[in-house]
């Protein structure tokens, strides 16, 4: 479904048209994902004030929600920027960072699902299944079960949520309910840098801000996502030089290099 | 008006005084700018609770205002940070992140500059012309116009505001109203590490906080910057490596290296 | 009192048992602390809402509150979740952060220590000097005395609350009030890297999240932290580098390493 050709095209459009995406997201990656950001070539912006949220999406080409560090407050703002990028047709992107973990986390999860109605949901195995009250335990916010386990759950969340779902692992599952698709990218010690899967979802934020097909643009950034951190782990010693390879890679990654890494089934 | 001798002068007092920097700035930016100033040899604290930003500024040398993920409380901290440091002499660098952006953003910068009258406003061309009121569409924080079409309106600035008033870009203009500078050093893929600018204006509050002439100060910190930025860029591959690498330059930062690095016209 | 053999058990049961940390910290350092605590094999969460914080405490292996950044609504979240952990059996650590710098800050902390009886408490000297009422100046968040001349006070607050105090610097002291140990490894670059020092109680989080003697566990904390600082900073040029390269180090952290470095007295 998708292949080398097309993703490079869509990673240079990024480049060149530099998506703004607004970012309400938590305290423990904001940097990483602005760099991210940066290094892809958009243009992130963090805002999180209810006085400002719907001025800010207004002008933004994507709105990432992202619940890891959430309170009272910032759901509040994550909902009024939700409904201001629905009505304006801004696609939004949702992080349910620890969902299943704590209760507060399963019905904030919920409350932005139903009342910001997401384009595109992205997590780990557990959180996706949390989603779809499979009553799996989430240690934290790191995943206990394997992704394969909750493909079907999954389809159904997109079904039901019109979301294209994608469960970020060791195989990344995408699908929008009809379409599916497998990428095989990525290196395990990814896990061990804070934050990736939340750069995997403002990355989405960037590649869906070109306004182009939802589910091939968000299987571009997953893409994307894993063959930079295949090249920058196999540079790597450990997390530390990852996390920083990683952003170089981002930033320099050409055709030849997808061509070479890029694997799906 | 500055040259290598001076501004080594100055950097080797930051190194040996190591002041206290206060600042009330931004969640994607703390950890750089902490680290940018414990690199150059300041001391950062952060700190924003209503209840002990007088205490902590009375204590400092240098009070750092950065509105990037502004909120009401926060807000309302820096003004009481900012009115304790006047009524102390304790000088106040301000960053306009993002005015223009939002009509929330424009009205608490205008505020911030009447209630706390900063010393220093450093920001990028459009956020400087937001602030001087020339129906400049900002895009999210990024700058959408060159330096020197918002040379004018930084001089009007200075003269209204009686601060020093910078414009980061591919050159620093400097102007307190009277006098004026420019420093050509640099390198484009700063642009791509975020919160670049916002350490800019944390190491003038390391400069200031030397208590000598604010103009000269402020000068000094943004050579010193753009020489540290541009001596790391050639070592760095992408932004990953550049912000690693303009730490480490901070640090080590020799007289040779400025003298061999350092342009003004 | 410990040696390589016990320290890289303990490492290696870290490694193993990957026990949830749950981090209730301050935002400068949050990227770091969450950074370190996957290298090392544990898993990090941050989580403050008053709404979630029990049943987050309530599935960890420790409690790590730390009040670099605090505020009033965070202050009511680490206590809330510093009792349920004491209700549980979940130890808590606790970085009083900048205490003596203002009366906020030392009420805060009298405060916690009264209310949540932390299980250890790591400082600099300046800090826990002035948790000990010694009325000593803090400049901000950096000590301003020699470790050795706080460490009668530590072995006194070790004996009134009944937790391991340990005073990290050029040598880090430990004391529960009978045992007493000193850790010589580090490198006085490390203090130029923002948050090493909260690093530090987080990655004690780790290790008495392994349920074990809390004194031993804590001084096998110090020593893998001094251990792998050392290591990193003789590979790095700057405080850039040596944050990267202490990541990668803590990843990798062998049992010739330890043997090769280790030194306490």
């Amino acid at each position: 479904m998708i292949n080398t050709k097309l993703l490079f095209e869509e990673l240079s459009q990024v480049r060149e048209k530099s998506p703004l995406v607004h970012n309400i997201t938590n305290y423990v990656v904001m940097n990483n994902t602005a760099n991210a950001l940066l290094s892809i070539g958009a243009s992130p912006v963090m805002a999180h004030a209810i006085n400002e949220v719907e001025d800010m999406v207004s002008i933004a080409s994507a709105l990432v929600i992202n619940m890891g560090t959430l309170s009272d407050e910032w759901v509040e703002a994550m909902i009024i920027a939700g409904k201001k990028a629905t009505e304006k047709g801004i696609p939004i992107v949702f992080d349910p960072v620890g969902v299943g973990a704590t209760q507060y986390r399963t019905q904030t999860a919920q409350k932005i699902i139903n009342e910001c109605k997401p384009n595109v949901i992205r997590g780990n195995a557990s959180e996706i299944l949390a989603l779809s009250n499979a009553n799996i335990s989430t240690k934290g916010v790191d995943s206990t079960v394997s992704s394969n386990v909750a493909f079907d759950s999954a389809r159904e969340l997109a079904k039901l949520t019109k979301a294209v779902v994608v469960i970020s692992g060791e195989t990344d599952y995408l699908t929008d309910g009809e379409r599916d698709v497998n990428i095989k990218n990525g290196n395990p010690m990814m896990t061990k840098v804070t934050g990736m899967g939340c750069t995997a979802t403002a990355i989405i934020g960037a590649f869906v801000g070109l306004g182009k097909d939802l589910f091939i643009s968000t299987a571009c950034a997953m893409a994307v996502m894993g063959i930079s951190g295949e090249i920058a782990a196999q540079k790597s010693v450990g997390p530390g030089s990852l996390q920083m390879n990683f952003l170089d890679t981002l930033y320099k990654l050409s055709e030849a290099e997808i061509a070479n890494t890029f694997r799906d089934e």
